[in-house]
């Protein structure tokens, strides 16, 4: 039986938005945005998208019509009165009203701020300025859009049957993976997939997938979307842009080389629990621990997001011991380019010493290398960084230089400001 | 968009039937169908099934009252008229009019004669009896009807994230092996899969990987069905039963002795060019070769259905160049349990050499094995033979003793009559 209704239907959408909610964005968004509601509402800042694989040209692939309609579309979005109900209602990390009254008061009636697209050569300058708590909102959403509008350019050549064995390839690699996740004992692991996922309906199979499959042992996903439909728990806590802004607005360095610590001593106000993990990487993991104040060792747990996870895992295990804290009761997040061979491989060198958790990003969410003739839908790395601060640059060293960002002088004060030294550069692969 | 007509209407099925049309059956019975009609028309004969894999409990498996609704919904079956037109106007092996106008009156005229059903312990004893042409037409949906329902016992307990699963594997498994296939020069390939099917829409699908990944290079399949609404060619030209049923009705050992040969005869009346195959294994294919008349290796080619297939490709190879033929003319059709690796290498060894062409069957349409749990998908060994004629027992030898079918002093003397000597016993996968 043809469904002509549905079918007319399809017909007669003028695009196919790729970003149909507020809330099809990663967790951590929405409770660093109530942070900077509340401390920084008014900071100017500016956004940047940023592709670090320039063998990929964006803009060949991606027609800028295309582009601009569903960045417009974005545009026009509100908060829907179910995902406000979701916001103020649910429980979040075991918290009820996890987002105050008068940030939802707010949010209710956001409408994202303009961008500003440009093409410069195969690529799109693309940025976004404005009060940091509207700007900072960007971020997923733009990268959602540009990552699948590549997937739909190569998938627009491809016939029905090609499409329905390209799903069928990837929805096998996707399960054995999980077939081998399954065998973890203890496992816990997390949805951190949004920001470079294939698509939005992948994304969502691929949650599917991991609460069939790995029952408690996956423990939810960074996408709020998603965990409302699904029912799952919404997972993150906070980036590296907060250190990277308050950084870039201190008037010295003194106020510079506290910044990273004040960041936290706001969020140890506002937060409890799992919530209170420490992403210590922002301005190199090691003289952030060495120089860390006390209270920051009561806090639940880690995050690895860059550099050896091994080095990183092991520098928190030493740092905590040597602060009186046991590891043992301490969680470790990794969350840098994961894929099954390395989960286990950490899950194998760090369960029982630590609370293991992992946040699965990429790999998760868009493993379909090898599956299109030349590869054209491997994930690349894509991101999009405050970048100015109150037109201030702003600096991330990471601990992998290869994501280290800022103007070259900049990074060069920062590194003396924090006593970063020689490090080790890492393929960033997704 | 719920299609709720759709939804309704699928949940008002008395049955979901399995073999909804009369020509959803191999090509090669319809042939054979049409010169029993002719030439046997009120021979009786018994058709029984046979599950060679004892280890499956067939009728553990298989509800009686499922089995009975779907064997007595094939008995409502007539011709369509859309099938009787292609029948009738469409060009099989590059001829107008294979099908006779009083075959065709006669086929269109007719229903399934009654079967008989019997459970006996775990297995079912189902057997046919008539009229010859009737009663053969049973066997490719008989088998076809109990394959299927043990898949959709099997399924039946699967949950529908799951089932997406299964068959997304199951497609890529697939076409992986299309990957491998296409790599292979020169390649000759159709689908033989009906009667072992995982199911019809299973095997529509497989026909749809191999004509998307192969080309030309697939040249058709059995399924009259599938072959009509897929505007593919119908591929086979006879079977066992011809040479089997007219050996039991011989009246003494020199009638047994020329019955293979005069059954090829009436072929060569009917039928020329790529229908003129020969299918040597029926009572040995050594004997039968040596003691064949020469206008026999005039023929287009032989079918290998049993026994060691690289021995009986080397035999009538010695056979074509024994009786003055060029083997480089001749075509050599492997169709006995076939999957890639065996494909590859046959077709390795025998190119150039004959043409070579393969009959894929079972694990082109029913390879689920190590899909389900206990593996309860994977495909068994299951026949429905002519057993009598007349109320004599038929006698099959082939080239494996496995596969060998008849009273034991029967066999005993159809060996002594075909002169059979040692065999070596190959196991029946599939």
């Amino acid at each position: 039986m043809v469904d002509i209704a549905s079918r007319v239907y399809n017909h007669t959408w003028k695009i196919d938005p790729i970003v149909r909610s507020l809330i099809d964005t990663d967790f951590y968004k929405l409770l660093m945005c109530q942070s900077v509601h509340k401390g920084h509402p008014d900071t100017h800042v500016t956004f940047q998208l940023i592709n670090r694989a320039t063998h990929i040209p964006l803009a060949e692939l991606v027609d800028e019509g295309e582009l601009r309609e569903q960045l417009d579309h974005i545009r026009t979005l509100s908060l829907a009165r179910g995902e406000s109900t979701w916001m103020r209602g649910n429980t979040f990390y075991g918290q009820r009203q996890m987002f105050r009254p008068e940030f939802m008061e707010w949010f209710e009636k956001l409408r994202l701020p303009p961008y500003h697209l440009e093409r410069v050569g195969d690529q799109y300058e693309l940025t976004f300025e404005g009060p940091w708590p509207e700007v900072m909102l960007w971020e997923i959403p733009a990268l959602a859009v540009l990552t699948e509008l590549r997937s739909r350019a190569v998938l627009r050549d491809m016939k029905r049957f090609e499409l329905e064995v390209l799903y069928a390839r990837a929805m096998t690699r996707l399960w054995e993976k999980a077939e081998r996740l399954r065998a973890l004992p203890g496992l816990k692991l997390a949805d951190f997939g949004t920001r470079r996922r294939h698509s939005f309906l992948w994304q969502d199979w691929a949650v599917q997938a991991m609460v069939e499959r790995l029952g408690d042992a996956f423990v939810g996903t960074s996408n709020c979307l998603i965990a409302k439909n699904r029912d799952l728990e919404a997972i993150g806590t906070n980036a590296h842009e907060l250190p990277m802004v308050t950084a870039a607005l201190a008037p010295d360095d003194a106020a510079l080389a506290r910044a990273p610590y004040d960041v936290l001593a706001d969020w140890h106000e506002e937060h409890s629990g799992n919530l209170r993990i420490i992403l210590p990487d922002t301005f190199g993991t090691k003289g952030f621990l060495d120089n860390a104040p006390d209270w920051l060792a009561g806090w639940t747990g880690i995050r690895v997001d860059s550099g050896d996870p091994v080095e990183g895992a092991e520098l928190a295990i030493r740092w905590w011991e040597s602060r009186g804290e046991n590891p043992r009761d301490k969680m470790v997040i990794f969350s840098d380019g994961l894929d099954v061979d390395e989960i286990e491989r950490l899950h194998g060198m760090f369960s029982g010493r630590v609370r293991v958790s992992f946040g699965w990003g990429t790999l998760l969410t868009n493993d379909f290398r090898g599956l299109a003739p030349d590869d054209a839908l491997a994930p690349f790395s894509l991101v999009c960084k405050a970048v100015a601060a109150e037109g201030r640059p702003t600096v991330k060293l990471s601990d992998n230089p290869a994501k280290a960002m800022g103007p070259v002088d900049e990074v060069e004060r920062y590194k003396r400001v924090f006593g970063v030294g020689e490090q080790v550069e890492r393929e960033v692969v997704v």
